[in-house]
């Protein structure tokens, strides 16, 4: 079985450390595959990130990481609230899936407080900076080992 | 006049004979490609096929079948919930347009129970499994033989 | 088992060809009873068309449907929209049903879009004029044959 | 031309002048029959007044009033809030419809403040008590003479 | 006591007979007072006529019907949907109230479907023309007489 | 005083005892006659049973009960949410009324929740199977007696 | 197997034959628990009722009974419509329960008219007075004897 | 600092001129460039107009423009009403933002009525027609010049 | 055909340049009048700026406008949010109408992003600053003069 | 500084005294005028109470207040409810603001519970009766005195 | 009868002075009771405070002050929103009751808005600061005093 | 500064390892609290676990950490989504908070789906079953060292 967890991050992630980063810090999404690697790696798990603003390309993700990945942790950014696709995409995906966003989304607006993702997720966490990632690695490693 | 139908799939719908198969079935868009073309034959019409997880590529899509289609047939997938921007395409094309969705989408998730492609589509059929495809195609054919 | 399909249409239905013919045509539900009695000897079944203005007499026929039919095709009319007692008919009934409407019923008035027999409906079609009820009629058939 | 009027009401109208006269009067249905027959004939109208707790029987009579009445006035009681199917019987009629209730639908239960028939009707009047026939056969017979 | 009847009316409706004819025909405000002065003539009651534009000289109007009208016929205009103010306005006034609408609001945009003042009239009319206020006054009379 | 109840059921009761056992159990509507009656002899009050799947002929039947009933227990099934009628026919009934749910209707669908008949029945009892017709008896005894 | 039936009360149920004596009448929670207990005593059953203003209290009870008691008779009073914790509470035990309200909540006001607890209630009785209790108790101990 | 303008267009925008010219007239974005190049160089501007059916793509864009551009012109089309990730982009954007419909989207169907662009924009102009783009461009011109 | 432009504008405009000037500056509406009044001039218009805090002074104005304007600027202040009488009055009128608002309503209070006078408007413009006047200005010209 | 308190009472209220005396009582405005004067005069400062039934009269009044008074206490009326104008005005005021009701709106009707006026004024008060004019007073001196 | 006047407060106010001062002031509870006993002394009354942060101890107390005060003055803290059982209990009291809130609820969170305490108060404060406790015990002792 | 940590948990978790162990798992409290402490010690902290049914003492313990802990930890069980007295309780704690919910709340019934504590709470976890305890200490200790 695969041993192989992916990461995915959806549109505007990629200014991850540039854009508002009194809300979102100054780690990039490098600085992120690292740390969460080295997790992983200790639990005999390697990682793949991928970062898209096309919503399409991340299903597509999703769709590859059917036969190549054990879980997926998935920052959907915006599309968390808005792609049905997405979460059919996950739909399809019969491993553990784990939700994360760096900040609290339900101390934002209103309409960021649904998340479509949710509905396919066995974990959700937010508010976690980017240590979120970090502790998002921890559980993923978990369910795929007990799988 | 144009004798070509397309026929235009969303996002997941490349999945179709593998994913959930209790409610999608076993059969692949290919099948169903083949099944639609014997049946538009009958009548004197010609088929394309197209399939897509990005949105903006079913929207070129309809861009071109202004052109080249006398009708379509579109199963916009988890589209159909949240894209305005294919209703838009969909309100430049001036040909007959059949929605078709192979679940009954009316049993399902709230979230799943608006279209906006039928605020464009002439017709409009769900929970037929793949053989909605055909009936679908035997209704377009009707209207491009009468317009 | 039987191999009678029910044809069942609900209130203002009697005066199809009648009333509003620029939706609803010309066509009458005798033209429709003859119509699809042919698709359906083709696959060996037959046909019994009834329409009543009375919800009762709806749920009657239902209730004999239950011994006498192998599927039903539905169209409610506006009984679609406000009549749980007809679904709570059909949930007794253990065939498939279709439930058809001529109009598209999702563009008009919001009161018309929520319909409580497509939450029993095994499948559903809108907005193919009078030619909806023979592909109607085709699916029951193959859902007849298939059960 | 039809030069004659039918006066439609809805359920539990059959016990006008019994039940819950602090809202409703002592008049009878025969008595409004007679006072609305009087005002109609000085204006070249005859009447024909028709109750029933049945909706069905409600539409077969719009649907007779198709070939035999100019005007319709209807009372269709607690059918007001709940009959799209009388809605759709009423939209098939070609001539005038007066819609008309004893009390004032508005200052009672939230439910009784929507109207169906309202969306067909070309007047309406509410609270007039069993005056409100009176008015509503003189408005039907000026619009059915203006015709 | 008082043998005069208020007719309010208000924005927009002096321009009776010139805007949008198409909805509300050609009659002007004088020519209703004449019409309704004479009905309310043979009915041993006369007429005061009273237009404004200003919501506050619309209270003012019904303030001093309180010493000087036996009973009010009232066309809000749009203030029917957002005064609150004219409500207690009216609450204050012992007579009856007649509400008269010349067009049918409810088959107009939905915020014209809620009346603030239906939750004091006595009597509720709408979509009857300008012949509304003659069968308004008729009305009126009849409640003046008989208190 | 009349001393006799009557035991009022709306759609799809007829076929108590055949349908969807597993909710309703396998008890019939004569069952429930001859349980009831008995229980009322007890008490010395007889019972009159109807079921019907028109909403007319349950109004009519509650027209009747106003001469021949000392008070009413009814299940109307799926009219429980839909008819206003059967409310306002009721409200012309004068003695107590219980009514009475095999099912618990607040763990079903949003849709049945709400009882347009709740609004005028003295006393409400859903889930407690066909026993809930002996204890609605039970209590309509206890008001009768007392009234 | 535990031949106890617990019967619990929530908020201003110790008042009950004190306040609004119009709504709740004159009897007394110990009224009550003598007339279930007579009616519990036939069945072979024995009562232990319990009535607290603390939500929490009323939580722990429901734990205890899970080893202490074969069935639950409960009436929440207002935490009825605010209290999700006993709703948890009540889905952690096995056996039957009862809701039980003394007044018909429905007819009240609208915030009264939805229950947390009636999502695991087996049955719910509203509005039969303190006699409600004694009806609950017979169908518990129906419960109780077939489990 | 920068002196290029970005004008960004949404899907179905490149149709500008071919589709529903009796909403959107007839000229076309490359004339609308054209203008808006003359009126921005008045000004000491340069101009760059993208188009995409994307959504990818636009956010793309709004990322180059945070390096390359000193104000945004966006006219988002049918993503205005969807787009919390074009929302999101526009949000790490440190200039001014021109928001703008070439129709009046208030007068037109509900879902266009919400824009969540216009949570971000500075300023935001409807139903100008493509002389909109100029009106835009003047204003964007202002407050990069004051900025 | 008039060649005067009429710029209206609603309660607490008269304040402006002395409230709030975080958010609407300090240039008065005399500041304003001068700066539209060049503008038209260019164009070969001229201008009538009014001001009033009472609705039905505005009423008034538009009424005035029938006969003497051949477009309106409108900024309705608060009033746009709450006054059908003003989209009522402004139905009256034939030339083009600009709605024009100093602050982006959209990005304020939610009870602010809902105009009834954007019904009537042909162009709307919002979150210019007093700027916007001037850009409304430009636009109405273009209008009157096409027209 | 100024030590002038305005007191401004929006429609109806010129009433007071005489209209429903079961919720109002028989005070007058005069009463309550001289009853705040002498409690104010305690404090050092002096009164001006304003009344009208035109919405734009109480804008001017808040206009003038700006700069002649130093607290203002402000009964709405109705105005309370709809005026975002009033709500706007009192925005550009300054001092301490405190909003009273003679009535508890609260028990009123639903369109009463929302208040405006509330999301500007410092303190309010409700169901006070008029001696709620008199505490209203108390604290706008204790908030004059300290700022 | 009774001189004492309950003040009773709900969850978290045992902290005042000590949390939020930016909101809520360094005043104690202590120092509350100190300045109302003073102003209840002067009219003859004398006060008893109590404070929980157990909505079951405050039910407790409501009960307790159904025989032993007159009056009640109550700030339910954040019970205020959701306490049904609270307002059941006030509704078991016959004296007059006074809902006092430091700040201005109105203007906070929108689930701060609704109190089902207002449902019963004869009078409400908000944003009065500490000093509504005083102005609500001056009310309260008037009520007393009358009653 | 404190080095401790509290780990509250809301109404039912007592119940953890024996109630509904296929959504919850058979770990208890206490192994809860044996793997929480092992992590925090590493990082330097100590633990304090508390439970409780009763809201009251919710609160209590929350007002005790305002002096004992450096962050908290809080499971509040069904208390999350009816408990404004909670959330207040937590906005006078300034240290770091955590809310953890063993199950996906997201995934279960609507009710479940809004979080009062989220308002609060810098992170927030659901669906990882026990060992969201440990993510959220391991959180949590890193947010009270940077502090």
């Amino acid at each position: 079985m695969s041993k192989t967890i992916y990461i995915l991050n959806g549109p505007n992630l990629n200014l991850l450390g540039q854009r508002e980063p009194e809300i979102y810090g100054h780690t990039t999404l490098a600085d992120v595959e690292r740390a969460c690697a080295a997790i992983a790696a200790q639990q005999g798990f390697q990682l793949r990130l991928f970062q898209s603003n096309h919503e399409g390309a991340i299903i597509d993700s999703i769709h590859e990481a059917r036969a190549s990945a054990c879980g997926i942790v998935i920052n959907p950014g915006a599309f968390t609230h808005t792609s049905i696709a997405i979460l059919d995409a996950l739909n399809t995906f019969e491993g553990p899936v784990i939700e994360c966003h760096i900040s609290n989304i339900h101390k934002r607006e209103a309409f960021r407080h649904h998340s479509y993702v949710s509905l396919r997720a066995d974990g959700v966490l937010a508010g976690m900076g980017v240590e979120g990632y970090e502790l998002a690695v921890r559980r993923i490693c978990s369910l795929c080992a007990a799988s």
